[in-house]
């Protein structure tokens, strides 16, 4: 059974707690047993990580033996030229996902440093950017 | 059953047929397979539609009576302040797809006019971008 | 009698249809009578036309026997160097109005690429923008 | 009968007697005079203000009773972010003029620090931007 | 017999009968008879075709069975993703041409969206731009 | 007994009296109160002025024999290289204030002028900016 | 009796231990001890919070149950998205304060990505800028 | 015999009075009676004339009768279209001086919007800039 | 017999014998050889000129007699204001050629300060760029 | 004997085991190892520390007792103001390497925030590039 | 007696002879008689140099025993940093002198790269821009 | 004995006779001199050129036999595209080296034209910049 790593990068941990009109109720649990039910269909093993550490997520992509990775780099996606070079040395499919759509936003949210390294992204969609990245995280693992 | 309009832009009637080693050789005819196997399972209704023409594109968004679009506006994502306006002044759930990953290509593809107006936006994962893509905007009516 | 053509750009077959909080509830054809009463009071004749299309309205500014122009070109406003040209090739006065202030929304709707090659601008003031403007090409054409 | 504040800025003085190859030969009494002629017509007062000196300006708006105001900021449309602050604070319509087109200009007459808090703008009509924009004004004190 | 096709963008057909001062009186059937007579010295066939429609043009590219391209873009130059991608999908030799010096104009004429898909470029030489793309082109299909 | 020349810029003679929603109901009248009160307990003498022209706060910064200065120069702190000049020409202790957070608001009033020749700056928190600046120079005196 | 969490951020654990010319001799614990003396003259609880972890301060935002924050982020003011979006999270007032002034100081520091997400800054005077930070916290908690 | 108007901008009254280290030692007064000098000798006649007041200086270019204009704008310089636009409404020879050399000074100084409106510009000789400046002014009358 | 100079900038010297992948294996002989065989049966005479000096070239310009210019001036092309103002100088028709297309190289590349000044520009045929610009300005002569 | 710190940022953990066309297939260790056997030589001791984390390397380069320090940013050279920082405030001579041309890499390595307070820097001579500098420090160690 | 070297850049050598509407109709030689005439009067020495090359007025920089430098760097102005480094590198007075009002030209002759390392600059006045900066340039010396 | 050729850019000529203070008192001959020593030690021949002129040291490149480069451009570094050319066009081992660190000096200092096309660079050692270069280039030829 294919193994896929799931990261879910800074202040994710309070999601559905805090600023609910912008990112829904729905927390990071909930999102992860979405994800549970899809890899159970699918037959995948998903490890979830979540960090609001820049150098544990560097940590976490160099040492993992996942297959595939699913990213939601939040603030990182931005600022981050370290993950950047972590996912691009990773022969991996990965894709990157954003529960509100990043163009629709401040300035600033509007350029990812990770993007030019992953294999697609998806945003917008909320909870379902998530499981719609891992159908075609899958979909890109049976190639 | 809902209506769904799905919008092809600019030189999609070629894709399959040229660049095969950026695009891969599946043709607009095959896209829209796949899309009408999704529409019967999940009980929708799909109207296709291509134009190489931005006054074409802008009309047919004007005039549909569709309850969601999923668009692939090419070349026109990075140029067209009047699809833009079009698509913002329909009150439907709309996404945005691409076949390649844009934030990975020359500079000038990294901008979409598009984006702020969409409800997400999914890139880079060729064919699966539109199966992806109409899943979720069948989410979305469901809502 | 001198003859006038009035021109609408992309998506002004929509106006009062849609997004009426922003625009108002007043259509193209409530324009085109009020605009149709002063022609009669000032004693010149009236040409409407409509277009989503770029290259129509480069064809019709081409083609036209008007005396003047009064043009709204909407979006084209702010990618048409197709129209810019084609309206510096006229030697006709020609007056470009804009329903809103488009100097108080988005950045991207601040620079205009017609207004180098008009006589003068008017933005802001709904309906009135268009009846003012015919004002104003009727005393430009008197002089 | 409501009361309108017309306030012309910088160098206006001077219209009609210098560089008249560039704004006519007409100084700021003959559209003053227009304007009184329209007033009267329309039934509204004026109320004539000029300076060369932007804070005389910012203790007219600021101290004025007026209703409407209709003014040519001239050189500071481009550099005063205190009278926009002035024009902002009021709750009144307000229509910003301009002799001349000021987008067919130099670069930086591009540029309106006025317009973002204005009604509408109208600019390139010489005087009879004047008599349109107390037509445009007037319009928006009866609604 | 080898065959080329001729493009001619937007306001093309009213060339040599407005703005002679800056294009000369010469109009594009005086261009397509010079090329005519060449094509006949040089023994290929031509076809040639003028839109002012972005649209059309990709439409033309797309269709063709031409072996080699000549193009005058026009103000789609400068605006057009959708000509370039068009362009860039055919593995012909494709030659740009300008009547007038591009670079010696105003500053959005002195970049080109389609000069990096093509062979080459010549601009400045008026009607003799065409016959020099056009002898350049024949020496590309030789090769 | 030390003197402080306290220096409000243009627009704060309408402070309490207009965006009551922006700024507060409190007036420049108000507020000096409430450093006439702080003055007292801490033993130092106040000047207070205001004016809405830039040359008159330039003439008062240059002929004060205060000790030290308390400016709110408002729209000027975005477009006066004239007090920067003025300013920067003193041997005093200078601090600058706010009523809003001007990082929070609009792009063109992100940049002052003025912050480069004070000692330090205080923004955002409305009547208090004041006194807290006031306490702020006092200590600034002391050493 | 009301709780304050007050965050430094990176480099300020060698405050006075290096660059004396440029921040003084005091150290850090030298300011919390006159942050100490404020609290209990007016009733305050503080929790001082020290490191130079980007991660770190982001889970300290996300845990406290303080009910104001007083925070210098030092160096990542410039360059953190991820402080910026946990500050925005919380409902509590918060206040930025800086040593020196830093709009005096290196163009890159002249940006603060804090700033947009606070109550009020205050910067340039040394460990005041401290005790004038915790005065206005406390004026914000009373409201 | 010829009249030259003599204007000094913003904090030249206090020239000579502080930051000597920078400017000198020379007043405002010491650099008239250099002109002074000049002008017996020369047989021109000197009016002069300071003022920290944007709108001032606009006034009396605009009223002066005097035939040639030497003028240190100071900060103006840098910030003013109303000075800019006085000027060149002026058929007058105009010479810019400025005691510093501004091109070797803080990047917002090496900006003048008054030099495309003047005959000539000298900078960087202290009061030798306005002796200088006056020599070439007297100049450009005789010719 | 009309006297063309052909000018040939820096590197041109190496042509054919280093980076051949991308120049291919014709040297500035080769090239000469070519246009010399072109200016027989066109009946012109021609001066070859090559330096891998800016001065050298400016020298030239200045002291030719010919009465037509050819030049390639590739790196010059980017940085040369000098050569810029020695070709305005002339009143010869002046014809600027590159081998690549310089509009598909890098950024660096794309700006022309030479274009301006001269009659048109050829780039991206190899050797035929430089026979197609002896054509070309043979045509100009002839007018 | 003087002590030198070594510092290897982000992803140095990772080196030749991935990417190893880019660079080459020596580890961390092969270079500490190179290292080592010049200090042997050059009779200096060497501590080596690596990290991902962006704070750790702020912690060590206070903490440490080290009387230089070769560092090697990788993806924080161009994002970190806090290790910029963290080096300024040390006094000890530091060079910064790295192992590929990072000015003959994508745009955004071009901009080094550490190389401003640094000794010197060298970098595209791979594992050399450690060595060199190891000699560079030692030699300004010397002075 | 002092003596001064007189640099002219590149195309001085062609003055009066080209462009005489631009620049009139005197040569280098009546600017150097010009010269040589106030010498005289002023009781210092010159020497006169012009090239198109930089190297040789950099090498002519570095050679010199002058006492002062007087230089009209014409194009070099605008792109030369070995001019600056040269000049910069001496401990002499420097005066750069431009025969017209290079402010009110090009945007690219706005800009001196050569004026930082000056004492002044004199520009717009033709010949005289000449003899004024000899004037200063002496001044200086006697200083 | 393999060859290398060291080249020194403009103004290195005067290097240690001024500005000792910011580049130190060792002449371009010590610096020669102890090249020359360490070619001795690693049996290296070494041929010394020095130029202030762009043109000869792109003549230099393109005729040497040398199978290294070391090279200072100097100011050449930042504004020369020929000097790019002419190196890009060989394929030997090629090191930019600076006395001090370039990327600490003025902003046009930061970009070089010439790194992208060298294999390594070493900046800010003085005159061990050189030596470093001269191991590091040795180290590359024995690859």
């Amino acid at each position: 059974m294919k193994k896929i790593l799931v990261i879910n990068g800074p202040n994710l941990d309070v999601l559905g707690k805090r600023e609910t009109n912008l990112y829904g109720s729905e927390t990071i649990d909930d999102i992860n047993k979405a994800l549970q039910k899809v890899s159970v269909e699918k037959k995948v093993e998903i490890e979830f990580y979540q960090s609001n550490h820049e150098g544990d997520i560097v940590d976490k992509i160099n040492e993992t033996d996942a297959e595939g990775i699913l990213i939601n780099p939040a603030a990182y996606t931005h600022t981050s030229v370290a993950i950047h070079d972590a996912l691009r040395a990773k022969t991996l499919p990965i894709v990157e996902v954003h529960l509100s759509n990043i163009y629709a936003r401040e300035e600033f949210r509007h350029k990812s440093l990770i993007a030019p390294v992953v294999s697609g992204q998806i945003s917008g969609f909320g909870k379902d950017s998530y499981t719609l990245g891992l159908d075609a995280l899958i979909g890109l693992l049976k190639q």
